[in-house]
Order: C-alpha cells, then sequence, then structure tokens
C-alpha cells in the first residue's frame, strides 16, 4: 500500500498524565516520534507536585497508524492515557454550518419588522412584483448545493446522508471564500426526472445551483436539463471546477516548458465527469490531440462499451493506458490510486507533464518521478501545486450572483481559468509554483470580475 | 376602515436638516405628532455653525399614513428632507439569514479536516452506520421550514417567491427562541403528492419538518402523510402551533372566569388549518361543546357545501355567526378583520371570552368591548394578551430535536400547552396577562422539556 505522508486528516489530540521529572515529555515525543507520528501543539493543561497533564496533537497517516502511535504510548511506563480525541471526528459534531439572523430579535419592535406583521408588507411587494425576491430575500446571494450521493469523493456511491458532511463542507467554503449563503441539499433520489423535478420545485429560494457528487453520466443530463428549465445559474463543480483549475495550472506549466495548446499531445485518464469537462474545456482552449482513458484503456473507435459522451471522445489508436501515454506531452489523471507507474511515465515526451490529480491517493507518489518530469501537480495540500476546486467555484459563483447572470457559460468557465493563471507572475512562476494557494485571498475577487465580465458581454447579466 | 394604532411595521428613518435655531425641532416633532406619527429615537447626525442634521424615527399605522406624515413635515417652511427609508423594506434588504461556518478556516490544517481528505472519513463512518449522520452532520439540529405560498400570512396564495420573508422569518426565531437551524424551502408547487415527495426526497438533511402557511384542507393531507412517510418530526404550525397557545392561554383566562372546559362552549370563527386544529385539540382537553363557523355561518349537518374535515365538526343547530354565538362562553377567531361586532358579543354568555386572532386586524378591535368581556387576546404585540406561535414551536422542535422524536404527537402539544400555561402564576394573572410574554425566556425550555417528557412516555424518543 502506498505510505502517505502523516496530516491533519488523521489528527490526534492526546491527553497523559506524566511524572513531574526531567526527561518525561522527551520520552512520550520519542515514542511518537519513533512510531512515525508528526507532532502539532504541546499543551501544559496542569502541573502538580507530582505530575503534569499535557495535551499533545499528533498527525497521523492512516487510522491504522493513529492505532500504532496510542500502542506506542500505552506501552510507556508511568505515562497514564487520560484521553484520545479524534480531532476530524471532534470538529464534524453537530455540523460544521449554522443557519444565523443577520438582525437583532430583542424587542417587539424588532419582531414586528422582522416578522409580522411588517413582513406581510414586503410579501406583498414580491407578489405584485416577483423580481424584488432578489432585492428583499436571501435568493440573490444563496446557493443550492445538491447531490444525490452517488458518486461521493473517491468513495463512491454512499447514498445522500453520507455525502452530508462534504455538502455541508462546501457550503463552509462558499461562505469563507465567495461569501455566499450554502445550503445542503442531499436528495435520497437517484433517478434523473426525480433530482431534475425536485431541484426545480425547491429553485424559488436559491440564486444559484452547486450540483456535486453525482456520477457520471448521469450527471450530464441533469446538468443539461437543468440549465435548459432554470432561470437561475447551474454548475456541476466536479466537472467545471475541476475544468477550470487543471486549465488555469496546465497554461502556468506549458509556459515553464514553452509548449503551446495546439501542438501538445494530452492524456486524461478517468472518464468520469472531471475526465470529460476537462477534455471539453481544453478543447475549447485550443488543444487538438487529447486520448481519454477509463478503466478499460483508451477510449477508441473500436470499443463497443462506450456511452454517447465516451463515444464523441473515440480515438483510431487502442490499447491500454501505457500505449496512450507514449511520447505524450501530459497526463492529467482523475482516476485511481497507483495508475501510473514511472515506467510509463518515462515512455512520454520530453519536458513531460504530470497532473495526478486522484483523492486522497494520487495516481502516482510524487517522489517516484520528481526527477523525470518538468512539472508535476496532485490534488494534495500537502505537496506543490495542489489543484482544487475552491480555487473556482466560490468566485465563479460570486461573480454570477453579483450581475445576476442566467447561466455559468463556457466563455466564463475559460475566463476564470485566464485569471486563476494569470495571479501567478513570470516572476514567481516555477515548476513548484504553478497555482496560488487556496488562501490567495485575491483568486475569488479575480475569478469573480473574470466571470462578470464575461457575463455582460455574452449579454446574459440582469442587474 | 378600522384604524390600527402607529406601530413598527410601518416605520420611517427620516434624516432631516434644520437651521440651527431654537424651536425647530420641536416644530418638527409637533408636525409628525399632528399627523398621529409616533416618535422613536431622534438622534443628531451633524451640526454645523447653521444647521443641525437629524435622523428621526417615526411609527406609523399604515402605509398612507406614513404618506401622510412625510407631507406634513415637506409643508414646513426652512426643513430639509434629506432622506426617507422604510425600516421594514431597510432591515430586509438581501435576506433576514446568512449561513454560517461554525469551524475556523484558515490553514491547510483546518481545511484537511473540515473537507478533504479528512471529511472522507466522515463520510465513511456514516456510510457504515447511517444513524451517525445525527451525531456528525447539521441534522440534529436542523428544521426545514416548508411551504408551498399558497396561504401566506392574511394575504392568501401569493406564491413561493413571496411566501420566502415570512420563511426566513421564521428561521430567525427558531435560532433566536430555539438555537435551531432552520432553512426556508418554498415549494414551486401546490400538489399535495407532489409536496410530499418534493419534502421526503429532501428529508436527509432534516432532523424535523415545520409546515407553513399552505392551504386548508390540502394542509391537512400533506402532514398525514408525511407523518406516515418520514421518520422525522412533521409539524404544522399554522394548525398545531395555534392550537396549543390557544389552548395554554384558555386554560388560565377560564381559571379568571372560574369556568371548565367541560361545561363551556365555545365558538370557532374560521375553519381553516388554525379553526380546526384548534377545535380538535379543545376536544381533546376536555371540550364539550364546539361551534364551528366559516364564511358561510355555522357549520351545521344540513350544509352540502363541506369537505370532510368540516363536516366531522357539523352540529344540528344551523344559523349564522351570530346565532352561533348566543350565550356561548367563548369566541375564538382566526377569521377575517372586523366580522365580530359588539351587539354579537352581548349576547354571550356572562364572564364572556374573545379571542380575536386574525392578524393583523383582528375580527374586533378590543377597544369597542373592553367592558363588556372578561379577558380579551389578539394576534398583536400592541395589545395585552397577544397569542403568538412564537411561544410554541421553537420549544416544540427544541424538545423533539433533544430527544429524537419519531414525532410530534397530540399529547406533546397537551403538554406544551399546560407549561406554557403554567409559566403565568396564580398571583400574576390578570385580565390582561393571561400567557407570557415572547420575550420570556423560560417559555422554549419549559415547552422542551414538556415534549421531551411527553416523547419519553409514549416511547417514541431515540436518545
Amino acid at each position: 500500500m502506498v505510505q502517505l505522508t502523516p496530516n491533519s486528516s488523521f489528527s490526534l489530540t492526546i491527553r497523559v498524565k506524566l511524572p513531574n521529572q526531567t526527561g518525561m515529555l522527551a520520552q512520550v515525543l520519542q515514542a511518537i516520534g519513533d512510531a512515525g507520528g508528526s507532532l502539532g501543539h504541546i499543551d501544559l493543561l496542569e502541573r502538580t507536585h507530582t505530575s503534569l497533564t499535557r495535551e499533545i496533537t499528533v498527525n497521523a497517516s492512516s487510522t491504522e497508524h493513529a492505532g500504532t502511535i496510542v500502542d506506542a504510548l500505552r506501552a510507556l511506563p508511568q505515562i497514564t492515557l487520560l484521553d484520545i480525541s479524534d480531532r476530524t471526528f471532534d470538529c464534524h459534531r453537530g455540523g460544521k454550518i449554522t443557519v444565523q439572523s443577520k438582525l437583532p430579535l430583542h424587542s417587539q419592535d424588532d419582531l414586528s419588522m422582522a416578522y409580522t406583521p411588517g413582513v406581510g408588507r414586503i410579501c406583498t411587494a414580491i407578489a405584485q412584483e416577483k423580481d424584488q425576491v432578489y432585492r428583499y430575500t436571501i435568493k440573490s446571494n444563496t446557493v443550492a448545493v445538491v447531490t444525490d450521493g452517488s458518486a461521493v469523493l473517491g468513495l463512491g456511491n454512499i447514498g445522500p446522508e453520507a455525502a452530508l458532511p462534504v455538502m455541508e463542507g462546501k457550503a463552509l467554503l462558499f461562505q469563507e471564500f465567495g461569501k455566499i449563503n450554502a445550503f445542503p441539499v442531499c436528495l435520497a433520489t437517484q433517478d434523473v426526472d426525480e433530482i431534475v423535478e425536485t431541484v426545480k420545485r425547491m429553485a424559488p429560494v436559491f440564486g444559484g445551483v452547486n450540483l456535486e457528487d453525482i456520477s457520471a453520466p448521469r450527471c450530464f443530463e441533469v446538468e443539461e436539463r437543468l440549465r435548459r428549465e432554470l432561470d437561475i445559474p447551474v454548475f456541476h463543480d466536479d466537472q467545471h471546477g475541476t475544468a477550470i483549475v487543471v486549465l488555469a495550472a496546465l497554461i502556468n506549466a506549458l509556459k515553464l516548458v514553452d509548449k503551446a495548446f495546439e501542438e501538445i499531445a494530452i492524456v486524461i485518464n478517468g472518464a468520469g465527469a472531471a475526465g470529460v469537462a476537462i477534455a471539453r474545456l481544453l478543447q475549447k482552449a485550443g488543444v487538438k490531440t487529447i486520448r481519454l482513458c477509463d478503466r478499460n484503456g483508451l477510449i477508441s473507435r473500436d470499443r463497443t462499451d462506450l456511452n454517447e459522451t465516451k463515444r464523441s471522445f473515440a480515438v483510431e489508436q487502442s490499447g491500454t493506458l501505457a500505449d496512450a501515454l507514449k511520447d505524450a506531452d501530459v497526463f492529467l489523471g482523475v482516476s485511481a490510486p497507483g495508475v501510473l507507474t514511472p515506467e510509463m511515465v518515462k515512455t512520454m515526451a520530453s519536458d513531460r507533464i504530470v497532473f495526478a490529480m486522484a483523492n486522497p491517493i494520487p495516481e502516482i507518489q510524487p517522489e517516484l518521478i520528481q526527477s523525470d518530469v518538468a512539472v508535476i501537480a496532485t490534488g494534495r495540500s500537502d505537496y506543490p501545486n495542489q489543484i482544487n476546486n475552491v480555487l473556482a467555484f466560490p468566485g465563479i459563483f460570486r461573480g454570477a450572483l453579483n450581475c445576476r447572470a442566467a447561466a455559468i457559460t463556457t466563455t466564463m468557465h475559460l475566463q476564470a481559468a485566464y485569471a486563476i493563471a494569470a495571479l501567478v507572475g513570470s516572476d514567481e512562476l516555477h515548476h513548484d509554483h504553478i497555482i496560488p494557494s487556496v488562501f490567495d485571498e485575491r483568486v475569488a475577487t479575480a475569478v469573480a470580475s473574470a466571470v462578470e465580465q464575461a457575463a455582460r458581454q455574452e449579454g446574459i447579466s440582469h442587474c
């Protein structure tokens, strides 16, 4: 199995009681280090004449690894383990978001304005002119984060309840990076017609719809139908968010190797929502040669197992992923852990670029090919060049809501990607820095403004 | 037309520039007073050698009345009106609620725990044991406020968009009084089957469903079917919230006149959601004689225009509301402005009780019958004895969510009413104080604890 570096998604808070003697803490830290744990905060909670109580934060690389660390501590004489808690589970307790009032509510006056009877006047104003709903309600700044739980992260079809923590996380990112209210809508149906009709019935409250973790090829139909039948923007983040950020990163990576979109050959491994959307957006950006692969190898004209979407990318050549990669300039993986080998990478063209974006474990560990490639990117935050949708969707919706865009178009996708790429100046551009950090505060604003401008140029903005 | 007292639902913020001379402010205030406006804050914004800028808050009794006040100010010489804004519209701009993060999100560590890759571990835990959704997501403390916009306040069928300000207001009250996340669900359908199926499909995110402003008789079927088909509590506030608070107030009013539920005759005017629910709950509380009226008069056996629900309350006697009221002990109005006359009230039994709860304008102005009745209550905050659902629903859901009750039953309704009534001690009980204030902080806690206890006794709590 691939060994990951310790990270905060497997982080423990360990409370221990030590004798008040020199060298005891060192012994504990040594044991954690020997077990491969990575130390965070070390706090002193209580000191008595005879003992100290400390709280230690430790990152592990997996649940099993966390267990090993705890066992190592248990084996120490004189040390008492008081409490072990998992920080990721701790921070999820009771959910991650909350619905709050923007108004004070301390007096009858407050109540009479925010609720009855005053609210009746607002209702009447909207009943007389429906468009006023954008002025006097949350609609203008609220997005539904809609899933059916059919393709959640790399976990597959785990259903709407199990998908909810991801949707809450998304809502949290919408607020943090886009100042947008987002609310999770986890549907207890995976039928395309039912998803479409349910979202349409709920639409009055929302200014936009972010589709999330719906499996291909159903996601294509759901998005297409909702785009056609709703008057608010609809955006499937797994498709377009990923495609936008990949394009942004690739623009900068190609600058480093001095190649042009028109002349390169790109292999995309993974023909789900993300793979297909990346292929489509890259075509719009000028790429001529794309070889799309799924788990059965290259998508070629002679295959009989292809759905309509995949068939539109079929090429003459047939074979395996390894065959497809020969002389390719770029590998883009949105597939599964470990499917790319160093040997395959070595058959690619010179100055090769590898984006191994499977989550949480990439198609290849970057360490294995560091010296063989010009640029490598992953979906992970513990390596350079993190390809993260957070760079796109908050700004995309911020821009669309700002100008009440009727839709989010391919032109907006392209402009958003160019805006993200442009934030890495030529003086900063480096094989370890092709894309801004998700914490770069300029990103959402730059994306929003690119999207707004595109909407106005396309004539689909409302204000 | 009935003239109401000025109140904050028609409140203006007026900015005026006055010469810096003695007596100018008095002149402005005099003009407002003469026009019938009620003064709130008076702030000084700017003082120069020659002029003062002041901001004055004024309550009016209607939109027209607000216009009269402004005209009176315009007519004053030497005074410049700089700005007039409507406080109710102001406070609705951009909506009244917001979705916020409960976690910090400042570092990669924060992201890795709240979102990918850490969140995947929470998803897996829920996928393995669905019940964990109550522990690690918002479900355990989140209620859907569902409407189809068909019977909004007294405004009628104004549709889902125009209903949204009320649902946001409700969400705000849920948070303020019950510490519950509530989110508005305004459906673009008024078909019973479609409402039921849509709510069922959205249910995974929610720990409860509060139905709101759905017209009768469809609301009865929607509630009944959702109660049967969902495993989370469903509560139609217009029915049961109103019924609970009416029962609570009536318990205390009857103490004042020393009458018992079993011996009194009650006339309920209005046979919509609220009227029917009040009648049903009063029967459970022991009332034997109820005469229900709708706009066509007494609901009697000889009428041929009755739906099934109304028919279940039909009596032998027939006639008008006036006929029904003869010798009645209690009038409960959930109907329309001005339908009750002082003459009708005088035909009631001695020590008569009148709850005139039509909103915003009651069935009769309290001033007209003050000396003819033992107790009068309304739905308004500017008279004593406000019958307000806010006394019930936050505590009802707080209690149901606390113990994961599978349903909200009639026993819980009764216990909630008893708990509310009990908060007015015998030493405080007075014809002008039969019900606690909505700002009485004991209310939600008392209701929640009564509901929890009832749930446990009925064996429908889950924790």
